[in-house]
Order: structure tokens, then C-alpha cells, then sequence
């Protein structure tokens, strides 16, 4: 059966469920080996890791953990550098798509937070940075920050002063900056907006025309074209988006630049155009949106 | 007494203080004037506002704000255009940099949430967009949305499900987009350094040395060249921080840009210097950061 990616929670599979193996995962829908420990492709990210003690350099703090990516081991010892491909570039791709990860922790990883048999699913996580560690033996290896994706109800055991010091931060040998818990309310984007507009682009900014090219792959982002949420409650379509980079998303959504009927780019301090959208025939742009943008950021 | 303008809480005036008068608000440092709704420049952005029912497009909902900008009246008549000068564009400033804007509320504004008499400090909130609106009379005004920073102790009143409706987007007409209430670690960052560095480098992206120029100012990002936070530990510190457009801050968090011991700019991908990164006087870069990067993204 071919496992279909899919980012969040399965259904009926909800946080704390117990697996009693790799293959049972699999088949439960959420992750796509019976083997490896990231889920993922360069091309769609990572939707899911196993955490089961295949690397000494893994960190686990329970709502932090430092994970390594995989590679360049033979018979469970490191004889090659990592690269940032594959699985790898998976979890890179998640975090600049800000993609939820399941983790999934396993009973050889020996950790206090780990169950002490079969597999148990623990919630979803971001990718919040990665980086390349130079092990003691010389190898280089990835290594990914994740930290737990905490909702309203997970927080009342153990609500926390704003400026209260981070726990994790303890150990911090110089100027430890603190962190402090905040509830933000994230608009709930749909994923497929986002993975069409950078696909039928193919991370090409439509105003300047340039890619952010990064080790793990291309790079843009997805604007509105009219804002979503209150009071603008802009859909959340690909007619209503843009594939932009971030300084040209930035340019947008500051009314620094406009787009008129036809398409063209228009510099809101000189009233000229500046160059004209770049289209792809898959991606009809709505003019009632490219309208009511414009018409907040001219007279 | 000249006005310190202070971003955040002032000490000994926590949320819920209520105040007899403009004066009483501004002699605790809460806001600079005794008139104006917004206490803010362009150059230094918004610390606090006053809602007291001075315009009819204010909107109250508690933890969300649409606020109205200031500029155009005579005799409380709108007689001509906002512009986004002064304080509004103080207020646009606090959105580019997220400088945590004071809400007090006063009794003239007759909404549910407005003290029946004198003033009251309501807590902190986040500008998260702005843009111009039209009146029924023709002029235009700059509005603002505006949300409350809530911390994990105030969640405890009303906890939400995940994925659960937002009971603000309930009159929305089309395609509405739900939002969840997540928790958050932010890093708290020093507003010092962010500030010296864009004051030194005027906004002038540190790597390709242009200014992302917005209708409120130009902007530019602070990036850290050691990451913060475990496991990395870098200081908040002007000595491990960059000035860069958001382009050039993806690049460098992402790795494909690092730097030399003499600070040129290497592209990681053909290893070769792109360009050598501008520098000011008053800004010293300690090497050790940069080694510290770099070693993550070469072998």
C-alpha cells in the first residue's frame, strides 16, 4: 500500500497512542518506513520522525529535542559526513515551510521520555533550526531543533511567568536569553494553498523574479493578496495568493508595492511601474482581491 | 520632565491600574502626551495608545483592536487625509519591529471594555497590520489591527480546543480562516540591541546593502550571527548581530551565505566570496561568532 504523506495528526490516531511496531506505523499512516527515522523528501518535507536511540548526539527534553539527521553510517558506526539530502533536507524543508512534524519515540532510546517497549506517538513539533555538528570522531553531522507544538490544554500543568527564566536555558555558559511562553493565535493556513502556489512557481518571486536558493532546496513564500482574518477576511485560495520572496512579501504586505488590473508591479512612492507580475497559466489571480489590496494603499 | 519613551510594562504599573487623568498617564511614563491617542515617531515607533472614542472606526473587541490613526481633523470634523507620518507611522514602525504597543483605555469610548471613568492600563498589545480605509465621506484614514500579547496565566480563563472556530471570524462572509490559539517560546530579545544596530546601519542589508524602503520608513531585520537559544547559545549582543534585508537573513540562517575571518561574504554553494560585508565604526564583530557559524556550513 503506498503511504500517502499527510502533516498533523492522523485521525484516530491521536497524541499518546501506543504502536507495537515500525510496520504498524506504517500502516496506522504515519511514517513511511519501517526503517528510517525521518519521513520525508526534500520536494514535500518531513511529516514524521521515530526517535529511538540511533545516534548518541540525539537530545531529548521531552517539549525540546535536538534531533540527528541520517547518513553515512555502516553497521551502525559513522563512516561518512552527512549530507543535507533526503530525509535530511525533509526536515530542512519543514522548517522553512514551518511544516508540523510527528515525533514518534521508540523503546531503545532509553531517554526518561521514551516508553520502555514498542512505539508510542508524542505529539506534533516544528523544526524550529538545523546545523551541521563536527562529531569527536570527525564525521559532520545534521543536526534539527525541534520543539513541541504545545496547545491551550497541554499548558495548564505548568503555566509559567512571562520573564520567567527557560528552564532549558540553565546550562547556558554566557548572557542566557531567556524565553517566555506566549499564546499567539496562528491563522490555520491550508497547506495545499501553499504547496501549489510554490509549485507552479517553483519558489520563483513573481515581482523580482529571483529564488532563494538554500542548501535544502528553493525557497519563497506564499502572501495574500487581501489579508486573511479580521476585517479584510481574505480567502484562503490560491486565487487570493503570491509566491513572493520574503522582501518583496514584506514590500506587499506594507503597501511599498501594488499590482494594478493588468498585472503590472507599481511603486507606491513613485506611482510607476516597476515590472510585471510573473503568472503561470495554472494560476488565475482574482482581481477582486488585487483590487481591495490596491485600494488600501491608494487615494 | 522629558518623556523616556519604554517599550513593554512600566514597573509599578502593572495591567488593570486605572489613572485619573492624561497627565497622571503620562507623568508614569505610560504615554507621552496629554492630547494625542498615539505616543510615538516614526524613528522610534509606537509605545502606547489612548482608545477614547475619538473616531467612529474604532473597533473594540476586547483582545483585538482596530484602531483608527490620527491626523486630519479640525474641530473633531475629518477634514482632510491620514498620511503615515508621525505617530502612525510610529505605529507601523511597532509592527515591522513587533515593539509591544501599551493599550489604555478611557472613558470617553463607551465600549463594554472602557472604564466608566478616568483611564486604565489594559496590557500590552501587538500591531499585526495596518492599511488605509475610505470613509463614507471621502477622506481617507489609516487603521490598525492590534492584538493582545496574552500571557499563559490569562489563557487559564478561556482554554480553546485546537483547530476550534475563532469566535471573531463567526460574521465573516466568505471562506472564513479559523485560527488556534498555540503556545509560543519566544525568545526575549534586547530592543537595545535591535535598535543600535539599524541606528549604525541605517537599514542597509549588511550583505547586498540595499533597504527594503516602506511607505512607514525603511526596515531591515537583526540577525543573530551565533544563533540564540540552545544548543547554540549565542549572546543578544551588537557584537553577534547583523543588520540584513530578510532575504539575506533566510540566506544566512539557512547557510548559504557565511563569512570569512575578514568578513567577506561566501557563497556556500561554489564556496566562492560574493562580496564583503558592509561594516560601521561603532559595530564590532567578534570572530568567534563568525567561526562559530561558519563551522556549521563548512566541512
Amino acid at each position: 500500500m503506498a503511504y500517502i504523506r499527510t502533516f498533523g495528526e492522523i485521525p484516530g490516531n491521536p497524541e499518546g497512542t501506543p504502536y507495537v511496531s515500525r510496520k504498524a506505523l506504517r500502516l496506522a499512516g504515519l511514517h513511511a518506513h519501517n526503517q528510517n527515522g525521518i519521513s520525508g523528501t526534500e520536494d514535500e518535507g518531513a511529516d514524521a520522525i521515530v526517535l529511538n536511540g540511533g545516534y548518541s548526539d540525539d537530545r531529548d527534553e521531552g517539549d525540546i529535542i535536538i534531533y540527528t539527521g541520517h547518513g553515512g553510517q555502516e553497521d551502525r558506526r559513522q563512516v561518512a559526513d552527512q549530507e543535507l539530502i533526503e530525509g535530511n533536507a525533509g526536515l530542512a524543508r519543514s522548517q522553512m515551510e514551518r511544516l508540523p512534524v510527528r515525533v514518534i519515540r521508540g523503546y531503545k532510546a532509553k531517554s526518561k521520555f521514551s516508553p520502555t517497549k514498542g512505539y508510542r506517538y508524542d505529539g506534533l513539533y516544528r523544526v524550529v533550526r538545523h546545523w551541521f555538528k563536527k562529531r569527536d570522531d570527525g564525521f559532520r553531522v545534521l543536526q534539527f531543533r525541534l520543539e513541541k507544538i504545545t496547545d491551550a490544554e497541554t499548558l495548564l500543568d505548568r503555566p509559567q511567568d512571562i520573564g520567567a527564566d527557560d528552564p532549558e536555558l540553565k546550562s547556558a555558559t554566557a548572557d542566557p536569553v531567556s524565553r517566555t511562553e506566549r499564546v499567539t493565535r496562528q491563522l490555520n493556513r491550508k497547506a495545499s494553498v501553499v504547496r501549489n502556489i510554490k509549485k507552479w512557481h517553483n519558489n520563483v518571486c513573481q515581482v523580482c523574479h529571483t529564488t532563494i536558493e538554500l542548501p535544502g532546496g528553493p525557497a519563497s513564500e506564499v502572501a495574500h493578496i487581501q489579508g486573511l482574518g479580521e476585517p479584510h477576511n481574505g480567502p484562503d485560495r490560491e486565487e487570493n495568493a503570491l509566491c513572493l520572496c520574503p522582501n518583496d512579501h514584506l514590500r506587499f504586505d506594507y503597501g511599498a508595492i501594488y499590482l494594478t488590473d493588468d498585472l503590472k508591479v507599481i511603486d507606491a512612492k513613485t506611482g510607476q511601474a516597476i515590472g510585471a507580475l510573473r503568472t503561470h497559466p495554472k494560476h488565475s489571480i482574482d482581481l477582486r482581491y488585487v483590487r481591495q489590496h490596491r485600494s488600501y494603499w491608494t487615494k
